[in-house]
């Protein structure tokens, strides 16, 4: 028997640990799509207790603790924060198999140097360690990040943002990570949002465009865009329903953009119109910039209205949406690519069924010069556990070359969640291990450094020109 | 090599063996569904031979025999019962990796203490042994779940039932599992079935009331719901096709059924409002008893019309029904969970690709005071195999508490598939088995005992309130 | 650590080995299903060098060469063979995991004696090596197809085809595999094509019918399929996007048909009526010739416009289409199946998730004599990889008698492919044989040597009539 969680977690071959402890461990992070807040970087952030930098905003543990049976005052509400930490012990060891019982462990390992597991036995005694070591200079955020051996992290910005707090870091010369902002324009795509005028009048105030139609709109989102490159900029990040193709003239989206400016709400069909539109024009600002376009597809979000109206979004709420059409999803390809107006792009979904309609749809636009110019993105969200990753990078293997894959990232609102790079490298040498062992593939030490450290960080690095 | 469906069957480690013959085999079976006869456990019937008990009703065995090109005279027709087990001792061999292969030889080991392979060398040893054993009182319906270790059963019940032979087990003091009855109202929602007219007649005799109108359906459905209640009832049950959220105001269903009434046959869309309605009056009816709900949906009936018109339903003509949507599904449990009318919900899909769909919406529903109040059912019927099995309790511990499930149920018709508990617990102590042998979870008795114990027997009793 | 694809490729276990080396290896090959070109066969073909036979028409290797950057001048462009031969080289270490890596190494191995990687480093020695035995007069067509073991091959061919190669082949007595023709109808079915009415023409010619309506249509495809099964025929195949049942009354399909003479383009719900008029009257047709009839869908093709501009179809720019009703699957089955007019039939779906839905599906038209009348197809095209058929045999023994299975296919172009078998049939007897090892079935020597054996060779030898 292995023993809990030490060195050689995950690693089951003597290949799978020296893939893993020479080269994968060895690597830093590029942590190219999050949910940081660059204040808290700016401002190198401290945190009281283990609760807050755990607890404080993490929907996964959050939905773990209903599912125990918690009551809502010990996850969201009004109890102490030790309270809190305590319902959160008791409640980790039922969720054996799950990937959060690892992420928690290892954060536990690496940030606090605690070995044993977590339970309602040794919450006591965690609390008081954590609690301890968080007064250390070593876990301001900052120091979190230089420890985690961090280089470069993208965050989620708006196009209204000022990017101020980027900036200030960059200007920093005592923290030399790159912090750059990823262009995120859902809100100024969800016409059918009730505060969708709202934000125009915000856009509106950032871009310096007045905009009175579809055509203004683009102007301000250009101006954005490049607003966003001289920041740094080199990702945008979509969340969508699903990947859809709804051509229309442009005609009929002034008419819908037109429509909704005087107030009133588009039907379905014209919103999948104008949202198509929308993407299109993105993307092609995106590919003039030689930007990287991800596509977030297949949440289903804030499913419980009661919940909503006490919480608000990204509270633990959210499910796979289980639409996606194959159809659509090439016809948004083949529509950039027809006229040369495809950036590189990354496609995840939350629904793991779509793995390998996703490979075989985007290996029909790869073209030189970049290598692997289309991804599909690691095992998003609710699928980053153990099965999810492998099934995600087994699918890559079958359906196309693995080799190129830009790996992983933690889309996280945690300054811990980077153990979540090790989880991930852990499975990709156990897989990639398993496969020499079996002769499937050959002991060559040079390619597989190559292939190893490749998908760790090299490959995120030249696919994104940091 | 290992020998032969041994003690150690399906498992590979020590930790395994020791999960499942040190905990798991040694818990009671609460079997909390199937679709056995009560009138059967009542009566204490006996069986003349092997082909009554094994083949009588069992579709799943007769849809290998067709596979195999078996005539139906052998499976449904006049063949002798000699003659049909012999049939389907040849077709038995050819069902390598066939939950039915492992399930058949099972039962020769636990009921008939037969241990080798049943195929045609053996087919005569087999049916001279087993049916000298049917001979003996130990092979009595009663005695049969008796030596199973089983303490309840619920059985499944149309809600015009008198439930007699449940009120005469439960006053025959010679007999102490309980046997429950399951309220299940299919023939009560399904308004676009012919006979649909007929059955409120029954319906009206039952409870006394006069369905007239919508309303006085619901006020028919919460009589027998009460009586049911009054008789053990713990849990209903529902057949649909997909969980539907399609609402309507109360008129539009009151026109609806009027016209129904009235001998119209409802469009697909008043019929699918109206199933809607139905399942949320009975789901406000269950929270006030605190039942649990099953929803078993994605079963697509009696394909095959011509052995349908020959032989009726259930006998081997059904397959999965793969649309499903996330949306509705969410809605459905939304809208009751926004009037605090969502009872405890168990959800099952025919189509085991619906696993991780399933489990994210439910995630979005659980609630305090219950652990697991609403729950991803066991894999189902077809799925009902080793990899189903492992399939969805891998699910389960990926996006949810995998402690906290209610586990294995037999949903069949037969007194000897007591053994599919032991399949799924085999199943169970392996998977988690591997874990701790892996260094993926403590190796810690005291929560792996509790774990084991918890999914094989007392989460169900906890949770149903046995 | 195992040797780099040894003779034990793929075989963990003492009994995999067994039943690999002992059964599996020494059966000959039926290829029930590629794209050769039988005038190759006849005219004995020869090569130049390995790209010419490896790279010449296989866009499985050009699709890993664009997604690796590949330049479309290296790959279907004016650069030289050896060139081209170098940049796949360079490429194919990138497709760790990929099928393309296993059958390419397995191709080097059979065929040239070649057992190292083949890389960059490489190319130079495998391009001298296999250039030179290219030269050698054991690498004709109709050699390699000998050394392969071959014994039955069915190419594709279209109704208006003269069948003249296979004529040929069959009459000449040098050579002694069989040669059968497969009836590919697509172009008579698929009317929403723009060159619907030039293939009528043809038809016209080939059949001596006059198509002045659907009916006459219909005479036309019987002659065909007449003088198909008069030259050895068993077997048709059809491309479909899903298998659909939309029923109309004859007069409806004339209509479609005159009003598509008359060059009007059919709605897509008049498209979807008549194919299934099609379907429904060439199975009829089929039954009575006692054929086996194909059934390919979930393709959706040539998603690249400008590529397809450039190259045409089938040169890599194919997907899976994720739609499929397995409700229309089950109602054309049992259309036929009513009227005693459903054929033998193989469904194949190219999405990989469809597997569970197809085999519940067919279960429910299994009927005597034969043994597996209904059969889904082995794991197709992009899902030719080891998991894709581990997973599609898995599922064919967890929803029925795996046992039964016609097995493998090249689905090729090249005549390299039949290395394919092997990969196949190593993948089988690692099934088998795990399930042997852990003592989930006997260590019976008959029955598995019946079992692989079977679905090796003679499943397919009975099923088809060879």
């Amino acid at each position: 028997m292995k023993k809990f969680m030490d060195k050689d977690f995950l690693l089951s071959t003597e290949t799978a640990k020296n893939l893993y402890h020479n080269y994968a461990s060895k690597m830093p992070i590029i942590d190219y799509h999050c949910h940081i807040d660059p204040k808290e970087i700016a401002e190198n952030k401290t945190f009281d207790n283990i609760t807050q930098i755990w607890l404080g905003g993490d929907h996964y543990k959050w939905r773990l603790m209903r599912a125990n049976g918690v009551d809502e005052k010990y996850i969201t509400g009004d109890a102490s924060d030790k309270e809190k930490f305590f319902k959160y012990a008791e409640t980790l060891p039922k969720a054996i198999g799950n990937p959060v019982y690892h992420f928690s462990h290892l954060e536990l390992q690496r940030y606090f140097g605690y070995d044993k597991p977590l339970n309602k036995d040794t919450a006591e005694e965690v609390w008081e360690l954590a609690n301890k070591k968080l007064q250390d200079s070593s876990m301001t955020v900052r120091n979190i990040i230089k420890q985690s051996n961090v280089t470069d992290i993208c965050t989620t910005d708006d196009p209204v943002d000022t990017l101020e707090w980027h900036k200030k870091i960059a200007e920093d010369e005592t923290f030399d990570v790159n912090v750059y902002p990823t262009f995120r324009p859902d809100k100024a795509m969800n016409l059918e949002k009730v505060d969708y005028l709202d934000y125009l009048s915000k856009l509106e105030a950032a871009s310096g465009v007045k905009i009175e139609s579809f055509e203004a709109l683009t102007e301000a989102l250009a101006n954005r865009i490049k607003f966003f490159n001289d920041h740094g900029c080199r990702i945008s990040d979509h969340a969508l329903e699903f990947i859809m193709y709804r051509p229309a003239s442009s005609e009929e989206i002034e008419k819908i953009f037109a429509d909704r400016l005087s107030g009133q709400m588009p039907s379905r069909e014209d919103e999948l119109k104008f949202k198509t539109a929308f993407m299109m024009f993105v993307a092609k600002e995106y590919t003039k910039y030689d930007w990287a376009m991800q596509l977030h597809y297949g949440a289903q979000r804030d499913n419980n209205h009661k919940m909503f109206d006490r919480l608000g979004p990204d509270t633990g709420f959210d499910a796979i949406y289980n639409y996606c059409s194959s159809l659509e999803m090439s016809q948004f390809l083949n529509a950039l690519s027809s006229k040369d107006e495809l950036p590189k792009t990354i496609v995840y979904s939350l629904n793991p069924l779509d793995d390998a309609t996703i490979q075989t749809v985007i290996a029909c636009f790869q073209e030189a010069p970049v290598a692997g110019k289309l991804q599909h993105g690691s095992a998003w969200w609710v699928n980053d556990h153990k099965k999810g990753m492998a099934d995600q990078m087994t699918s890559l293997s079958n359906y196309g070359l693995l080799a190129n894959f830009v790996g992983m990232l933690t889309d996280s609102r945690s300054f811990l969640s980077y153990a979540r790079h090790e989880y991930f490298r852990r499975i990709l040498c156990e897989l990639v291990g398993t496969w020499v062992e079996n002769g499937e593939y050959p002991n060559d030490a040079d390619e597989l450094k190559r292939i190893i450290e490749g998908i760790s960080y090299n490959n995120a690095k030249e696919y994104f020109n940091f």
